[in-house]
């Protein structure tokens, strides 16, 4: 059960699936921006554990001593997340974020009993599901705390229930995504839920960071699709959704959704689920230009059409990574968009003539399934191509935001300039809408640029300078990946003074010693 | 401006629309029931304010002297609110409830000095919108306060800006159903809540209150439509909802909405409009039974296909207000459902033959669109109805719920047999669902009995024992109704103790005088 494939800590992914580029690739990489092989350090090692013997000893009285681990590897492995910054200090042999201890609780009582030692022993709390943190959610303050522990929901996997009924299942916050599915998938069912990190991501993470998937316009967000979850806490254990929907006071799984590990760890999420769908189908189309398409996709979202996959890449991300070169390219111009269908048969054929005919409509040219599929094939391929470019010195960054239809051109024309002005001459910016809602959509940016000497400090200025700009555009600091350390000064400035105090008054009453990830988020 | 339609104390609506029974609705009721014509107490008066001059003075100050109201007419328009107890304790001419002021604030900024003033003072603050809450939500603790202010919202009525890209537009609080309407459709749109408060509750109530419309299948509960919303509060204002969608955090607009004044006054809300619909269609249905349509109406849930509206009445409300006596009888037994479409002419055309396809394959009849006009045209008249009764001597109130699918038959049995035992023979218990989600539905109850002759005891002991059952079941407390004082009990259970502490701490944190709307949900 605690057997899974576990990503190399310098690396994105399953180590069977990384790939080296190919040499057109790099020689195209060393036109843009010349190559400049980045050795990593081979066999760093985390800091010695500074937790103590009691501690320990308490650790290993609730969840047994050999599911308690100080195991340099071990350790190295639950080490940050997987961003560029994580990659970067990884490769540079920086493992001074690592646990101490990482502790694999077997259920919501081991945790309960674990949340009280870490009280009594002055313990950080730095829950891991996945590792697949963008944005420093496992890096938490180190002072002033006798240690940092991280349980790990390794051992929580299993399905709690189903009601076909009512169309829902519990299921445990360890599962991976993939685990998750063929679960379901036995009892008919699916849950839908495709981010790019979903191969490694669990379901207790994406409860805590409101995760957003590939799927999101037909399925829904994480956040819409957990009818409850509980949640254990210093100050005990609750557990929200009583209904589909109520109006019983404020919403208290919206509280939960996006705590991201400061309010409590997730022990169990019920979400709402669906028929296992009997047909997959993706559509490529092109646009005149990223305008035309992004004024184009909010028809559908407006009209209660949405396909269950709708993505726009901009010129730049078209150009790039034609999915289908002889239909979009130099004779014929334009961006590239992917709409996908899931369900029935028939649902399938409904909803895509009626999308077709609407996309049609307003100017967009069907280029059939084949660039669909080369899209649905490699979707969760990119993060292991960044790996490929910064192993030859290019840095290679994500970042993405949301924002209303009205506000679209200019957050996307602020950020982009943004990102090309901090980091120079050279600097590609690409660009696609990944999800889109009747009032808006969200921007998801790929920025590639030559690595400066010290390239930690040269992103944190484009990333500051990105981030600043969306704020000032009135846009969200993240729309799926959530905060973490790396977004917290931006965050608190998008929810205000007032926002933050409330926040913290939640966290100061649920935990009041503040062991539960300090640092992130609040 | 300030001008509007005003609610009698003790009766519901628009007095010109009051009707008596009609000779044969008598004589059914005095079968049922007997007839005890109750008068209600005339020209009964609040209790004279007892608020001290600098605090009377301080309020003046703020928004100027006309507008600090202590005239016993308008305190008594402004106590309480409509539930059946409400009623009865206006038609004994007890208005102890009545706020020792109103005030008419004009803007945020005039709320901000308004609450610095309740805290220099000590005066208890209750938000009044509608004045339709049945929940007690507007019944604050008096003690241990100096005295209860009223800022009502009568004076923020502005449609303050409207985004026809994205689909959104802000509204001031104090906009009834109707006004909104009114201004939205000059601009081609509309918000599309109805609930059956829709004539006299305000845009703040609806967000303060997760408000849910008969419409809501198709346009979305209020908390769904709002995209942002402006909150003032002791510690400072707050503006939540930067992005249609996003992972920054725990969603803070989901702490506002259904925080009942408790939290803080809602000073504007941005909500999803969408085109005015060119065609409405409302169709009824027969089902051979409550099960069988109950059944019935969670394929189109779970499939997406659900119209603007669908209800279905159990047999006993049927029996009582059938919307078409002939198809639906002795002969052909069975209850009736409604479902609405509204849009285009064309979007019309598609979902009404979807869904009739739909729901004729699932053994429905479909009974046309007289059932369904009749309905509509009665929509907003069952509170009416119950002043008749209440005249007359039949207690008559609603309580509701919701629940998963699969709870369904155990929630309507369990709570039926809470009423009928509790209020004894001669009862008569109607039910409907008016709300449906693809993991579950609510159910709405209307409850007859004879009058006792202490009907608020009578009542409490059955509204208590109907709750108790609710929360026996694992259902909520309330749907649509909110919390206010009557189901706090009820509430806390239901979000457990942590879920408590977790409010008290946010209500700490932004009321530390505990000045808003004291005693209500928290």
């Amino acid at each position: 059960m605690t057997e899974q494939i576990e990503m190399h800590p310098q690396r994105w992914g399953n180590p069977a699936n990384a790939s080296s580029l190919p040499e057109s690739a790099l020689g195209l990489i060393e036109l843009a921006f010349g190559v400049n092989e980045q050795p990593a350090v081979d066999g760093a090692t985390p800091p010695a554990p500074v937790i103590g013997a009691d501690a320990f000893a308490a650790l290993a009285d609730v969840v047994g001593a050999e599911q308690v681990i100080v195991d340099d590897a071990i350790r190295a492995l639950r080490t940050r997340g997987k961003s560029t910054p994580d990659l970067l200090k990884a490769r540079a042999g920086d493992l001074s974020d690592a646990p101490d201890v990482v502790v694999r609780p077997a259920d919501r009582a081991e945790i309960e009993r674990l949340l009280a030692v870490a009280v009594e022993h002055n313990l950080a709390v730095v829950p891991f599901g996945g590792g697949t943190s963008v944005t420093g959610g496992l890096v938490a303050a180190r002072a002033p705390y006798a240690g940092v522990v991280s349980p790990d929901s390794v051992r929580m996997k299993k399905l709690v229930a189903v009601d076909k009924e009512s169309m829902t299942a519990t299921l445990e916050p360890g599962l991976r995504g993939p685990e998750a599915e063929a679960l379901l998938a036995e009892q008919g069912l699916t849950l839908g839920h495709y981010p790019q990190s979903f191969e490694f991501a669990t379901i207790g993470g994406f409860a805590a960071t409101r995760s957003s998937g590939q799927s999101s316009a037909g399925y829904g967000r994480f956040d819409a699709l957990v009818v409850a979850l509980t949640v254990v806490t210093p100050s005990g254990t609750i557990t929200v959704g009583s209904a589909p929907a109520n109006a019983a006071g404020p919403d208290l799984r919206q509280v939960f959704l996006g705590s991201e590990g400061a309010l409590g760890v997730i022990t169990e999420v019920t979400v709402r689920v669906r028929e296992l769908p009997a047909v997959k189908v993706y559509v490529g189309w092109r646009w005149p230009s990223f305008d035309a398409g992004a004024a184009a996709m909010r028809t559908p979202a407006q009209a209660g059409m949405l396909p269950t996959v709708i993505r726009l890449s901009d010129e730049a991300e078209t150009a790039i990574n034609p999915a289908d070169p002889s239909a979009i390219g130099a004779e014929n111009p334009g961006c590239l968009m992917i709409t996908g269908y899931e369900g029935t048969q028939s649902a399938v054929d409904a909803k895509r003539a009626a999308v077709t005919a609407l996309l049609t409509e307003l100017g967009g040219t069907d280029l059939g399934e084949e660039p669909g599929e080369k899209w649905a094939h490699g979707r969760f391929n990119a993060p292991y191509l960044r790996d490929s470019m910064l192993d030859v010195g290019v840095l290679v960054e994500t970042l993405e935001t949301a924002t209303f239809w009205s506000n679209r051109t200019r957050l996307y024309g602020d950020v982009k300039a943004a990102l090309e002005t901090t980091l120079g001459e050279g600097t590609i910016v690409l660009c696609h809408i990944s999800h889109v809602y009747e009032t808006g959509c969200s921007l998801y940016f790929t920025v590639a640029a030559k690595e400066s000497g010290d390239p930690l400090t040269q992103w944190a200025a484009a990333k500051a300078a990105a981030s600043d700009a969306m704020i000032a555009a009135g846009a969200t600091i993240t729309h799926h990946h959530a905060v973490g350390t790396d977004h917290k000064p931006w965050f608190h400035r998008e929810v205000g003074p007032v926002g933050v105090q409330t926040l913290r008054a939640i966290k100061a009453s649920l935990d009041p010693a503040g062991i539960l990830n300090p640092g992130v988020l609040i």
